[in-house]
């Protein structure tokens, strides 16, 4: 870590911070400022993040394609979930070497097994640069010409930074809405492996019957190696490279954690809601939520039935499959959460109360004038919301035809200085989009894209009115069934769908050729393009109106409510805190916040998604004699449950006890807590982590004792 | 109390009784062997049951109709289970005054209401009758000859029984098959009144949903009173009867009961088969309880599309519905709870146990030629179960001809001497099997009732030989759908289904006339009739078979096992005592024991079976002030777990504290508890109550507080 720069803008926010309660994803701006000895921490904010770029505990946290992930050994060895590595297994696995289904334990290094499109991302420094940003702001400036300008003020101060700070990857992210946004460099490291993967049945027990679930007793951990170029630099996968050395790795705590205990996270939380109004929670829970849940249903029906037989198609979507059970399941908590709490309601009171509590006229109007502004993008978002999720759902689930439109937006995009291009088409981001091209196509699955094709056509295209569809669509849709059925198929063109020859059109493309081209997706896409760029514009426009807002809104509450005032999670380093502890779902039920081993096999009578072997019944059988083994809660711990403040981001992070040494992985929330992206309650907002005795326990069970060594005997 | 006598032979059989577990239904010739002070009691066996005749406990426990209940005020006043007095209060209920839907609060004796059907039994004196009983059994009698002798010899007993107890009513149970008889004297009250009923949505709060659950909420209490006629004596229904003074009634304690502590309960727990073996858990797992369970979920399926429209179709079916889910929920929680413990193959696992044990040669053998003999019956009866099926299929569910079978029985019956009788069509049972015949033919709902015939016909019937089947039945099943449909209709004729004319044909009915009659029903009963005799005496035989078997079964393993050894429950007078405990039903969940007011509103939330009206919340929000706010859980508790063993039939027990005090309500046990029947654990065995403070705060809440004081001031 070079040069940490405290973001000085932030200080002047958050006045008042006192440690009372759990809530909390603190920026590392903040954490000087919590008084952690009182909180029961045995090391200092220092140690945890040191603002002189001396090494903490932070050098040992990574961001691992969007999951938080640490390195638990001076050769690279890094802890994260098995849901966060579950792609690069699948990519790695075939019907003839099973490690989605088997596992995978390796002896040596050279048995290591490339996690395909996985990056380890070390955050190297980070500063405030909003007023940079905001310079770019004009007086007078529409909602669009804003958005656009500060997107372009970004990317120029991204490429720029790269530019003075060779091999680095810079990035800018919005820590308040319109407000605040900080700089952050990175390191990148591209070549990954895997080391060590429990089998499907242990890494994923439950299924999705027990994703977003407590009591929990799943094995989600993995173990992978980043490696580097013999030189020591960041390189891609090469067999000659070898394992880096990280600054800083994770102590293991072998005797774990107890009840009541502190502990704390570090990682990478996606993103909250927090300060979000009452209009937003609304389009959520009536418009958005609800849709995505009924498209998302039927895809995952359709893939299920395409998976039963083969298992190279099983292979091809379980990805896909498990990534929308997830996020859909996510999205079922949220509305029944937000049904339960009536948290909508409960939103507009608080509006209500701070405008009741607001002296002074003007701002009094200001903030009315502010909120009904908010209340009517979301108005306007929900009246088009079907058109949005039309061309949302082709470009998230067509994969031909997004592909298509990726190729057309590209040939628009190459010939515009890099600045000036969306994002996934600037020159520093291109090796990757292409890299993410080129595997989806080659994981379509024909008749499941097609089946898809007409879903979106008949039954997403439905609810739109014809007019604000392109001429191709409404010819698709007129179309009677089989002539449809004969259009759609012509999109899956061979030389479309070869990775190479599709690789050699990304690489050449001229948007001149293009327009020639007599390939149907590409004449379909040509079509559809330019909706989707009309789409992008009113997103933009949108955005322009509520980041205005939300800069002011931020501002005003600030003023008003005092206290702490912390960014909502913004895919940026966090530290929350809380106490192993149970919790009561309803009356006279109460969770205890530790699993044991026999609770897999207890589940495993049930059959459906608790899978089990008999090698992990026998396992389990010998346990009782296991060092692990804890007299307290009569068993070996799976599953450890605590009050700190996570979402989706921080699946991967680890779970550290007051001195800072890996006590667990976390890896999930209960379901009552999936509405915490919106509102955090001490009742229900409770994760879920694996517990580090298990994850030893297990090991040893399989015999890693190289592994198992490298972990625990090289601190 | 009149003449109780100590069942000799019992106390022969129950030798090394220790108290050190909960299981355990005692009979009242036990409890002097019970060191009740170590256990807690406070309280002497003398002052629960005093073999002397002198007033004690149990002269304030009675039996309604199959459920357990207690006086609870001199003016004898009854506290039963809501579901125990279900049938009689919708019997009261019509749209226009709708009892079940609103409950009801009465204010004087003259408002009470006839709760039809109903019928106080209290226990006058038994003794054992074993010896006189099998006396009737003679050395090489066949299986059949063996029951039937039984059965005429039990019906002479009771006969004169009842003719030197002049106004008493004899029953003869049998306490440990085939082996051990007791002869009960009861007092009949006719005439009880319904007092005061919650409404339905309080009573049977979580309906279906929640029945067989913990945790619970339910205000599942009734309360009735017993009157009899001017001079005293038992009578039916008068205007001008006065209330019953009960010998005994139960002391109330307001101030209720708390974890940890003991408690007991008196009632007439119905059936448990922990003697049984392996084979016939084999045949109820199997065979019997699927069947049944299909059956009633069409039936409950049905029967509630027919009640979705009108009030008084719902009120007509709505108790046969709630019994038939009860039972339905009870068989599932039955299956379920086999399968996971794998029960059968453990009671294999014991008998082999047992066996093994055996160092005698010829025991042994006998041992074996037993096991087998009983496994050869249920095998048998496995074999033409389909066939009983259909025929307690017909008696149970297909109403208009289950009354027409009675009929053509009555005809054959009615020319026997009183003593050769089948039992319901004895003269000391006639009034109530004429009773409930009437009550079932007025209760027809002719549309559901033909349902049910194609059903038994076409589903049922389809899994007979049909060579098994007589040719009436034959006719129906090969006629053509509209035809069938036809002739069922014609079963409904209107002289049969009409009280009075149905009552008349009851009462006049001969053979020879029975032959003549044009009624289809008639004609297709009687077509029918042999079948059913065949079934029953199959039954007959089986009976005589396996009464012998366990007879022996039972006084091996009595020889072998020593250690406590209770007969199975079978409706007679039982005590049970445990502790007020929580449970974990699995892995890190724990239930406690106690719920709160708060939960009716927290599961009011999910709506469906929740159901809760405004009244009912603005309740909730004052309870806060009430004295029945207990500190210690946060609410006024509503529901009580405990790990006493119970059963069906303890429905309505009073639960009892340390001194005998009423502290709660039985009314349930929770759905891991359902396999109780055929095993009791510490770990799962858990019974429900209504806690005696919900009762007296929700009567206080609704301004009853004659009522109250009735229960609470008159102690």
């Amino acid at each position: 870590m070079k040069a940490h720069v405290l973001i000085v803008l932030l200080i002047v926010f958050l006045t008042g911070i006192s440690i009372k309660a759990d809530e909390g994803m603190w920026p590392l701006s903040e954490l000087d400022k919590l008084n952690l000895t009182d909180a029961g921490f045995e090391i200092g904010a220092r140690q945890i993040f040191n603002p002189d770029g001396s090494v903490s505990l932070i050098d040992a946290i990574i961001n691992l394609n969007g999951c938080s992930a640490s390195f638990i050994s001076t050769n690279g060895l890094i802890l994260t979930n098995h849901h966060c590595a579950f792609g690069a297994v699948q990519e790695a696995s075939s019907s003839a070497h099973d490690y989605l289904r088997n596992g995978l334990v390796t002896c040596k290094l050279d048995d290591e097994i490339p996690a395909k499109g996985m990056t380890v991302k070390i955050t190297e420094s980070y500063r405030d640069v909003s007023k940079e940003v905001l310079k770019a702001v004009k007086k007078g400036m529409s909602p669009l010409a804003r958005t656009k300008a500060i997107e372009k003020k970004i990317k120029e101060m991204e490429i720029a930074a790269e530019k003075s700070n060779k091999g680095k990857r810079a990035e800018v992210a919005e820590m308040f809405q319109g407000k605040v946004y900080v700089l952050f460099l990175f390191t990148y490291l591209k070549d990954v492996r895997l080391v060590y993967v429990p089998p499907r049945y242990i890494g994923e027990f439950g299924g999705e019957s027990d994703n977003w679930v407590w009591p929990r007793h799943t094995g989600d951990f993995t173990i992978l190696r980043a490696y580097v170029g013999p030189n020591g630099e960041s390189a891609g996968y090469a067999k000659e490279n070898i394992p880096y050395t990280p600054k800083k790795f994770l102590k293991i705590a072998p005797q774990g954690i107890s009840e009541g205990d502190l502990m704390f996270i570090l990682g990478f939380p996606g993103r909250t809601y927090r300060h979000q109004p009452a209009s937003f929670l609304h389009y959520e829970e009536e418009i958005r939520m609800p849709a995505v849940v009924r498209l998302y249903q039927w895809l995952i029906q359709t893939m299920d039935k395409a998976s039963e037989e083969e298992r190279d198609v099983q292979l091809k979507l379980a990805s896909r499959i498990k990534g929308l059970a997830n996020r859909m399941k996510n999205f079922q908590g949220k509305l029944k959460g937000l049904n339960n709490l009536k948290l909508t309601e409960k939103r507009k009171q608080e509006e209500d109360q701070l405008l009741s509590v607001i002296s002074d006229t003007k701002l009094k109007n200001e903030f009315l004038t502010i909120q009904k502004n908010m209340s009517q993008v979301y108005d306007e978002m929900g009246l088009v919301y079907p058109t949005h999720h039309f061309v949302t759902s082709v470009h998230s689930n067509w994969s031909v035809l997004s592909a298509a439109l990726s190729l057309v937006q590209y040939a628009h995009e190459r010939n515009k200085k890099d600045e000036d291009r969306e994002s996934p088409y600037m020159t520093r981001n291109l090796e990757k989009t292409r890299e993410r091209l080129i595997r989806s196509v080659k994981n379509i699955h024909i008749p499941v894209d097609e089946k898809i094709a007409e879903y979106i056509l008949m039954t997403l295209g439905a609810e739109i009115q014809p007019e604000r569809l392109p001429l191709s669509i409404r010819e698709l849709c007129s179309a009677d069934s089989s002539e449809r059925k004969k259009m759609i198929s012509a999109y899956y063109d061979k030389q479309f769908l070869n990775e190479e020859s599709f690789g050699k059109m990304f690489d050449e493309i001229q948007l001149n050729d293009l327009k020639k081209s007599e390939l149907p997706a590409i004449k379909l896409a040509l079509d559809i393009y330019p909706l989707t760029q009309q789409i992008k514009d009113s997103d933009d426009k949108w955005k322009g109106r509520l980041d205005t807002s939300m800069a002011r809104w931020i501002d005003i509450k600030q003023q008003i409510q005092k206290g702490h005032f912390l960014p909502d999670a913004n895919g940026t380093f966090r530290l929350t805190w809380g106490r192993i502890k149970g919790y009561s779902p309803r009356d006279a039920v109460v969770m205890k916040p530790f699993t044991i081993l026999e609770g897999l096999l207890e589940k495993a009578q049930l059959g459906g998604d608790y899978k089990m072997e008999d090698e992990f019944r026998s396992l389990v059988k010998q346990a009782k004699n296991s060092k692990f083994f804890q007299d307290k809660i009569a068993g070996v711990p799976v599953n450890i449950l605590y009050d700190a403040d996570t979402t989706g981001g921080n699946s991967g992070s680890p779970v550290l006890n007051s001195r800072g040494e890996l006590v667990g992985l976390n890896f999930d929330r209960a379901f009552e807590a999936t509405i915490n992206d919106y509102a955090w309650d001490e009742g229900y907002s409770r994760s879920i982590g694996v517990d580090i005795r298990f994850i030893l326990w297990y090991i040893e069970s399989t015999g890693a004792s190289e592994l198992l060594s490298e972990m625990t005997c090289s601190q």
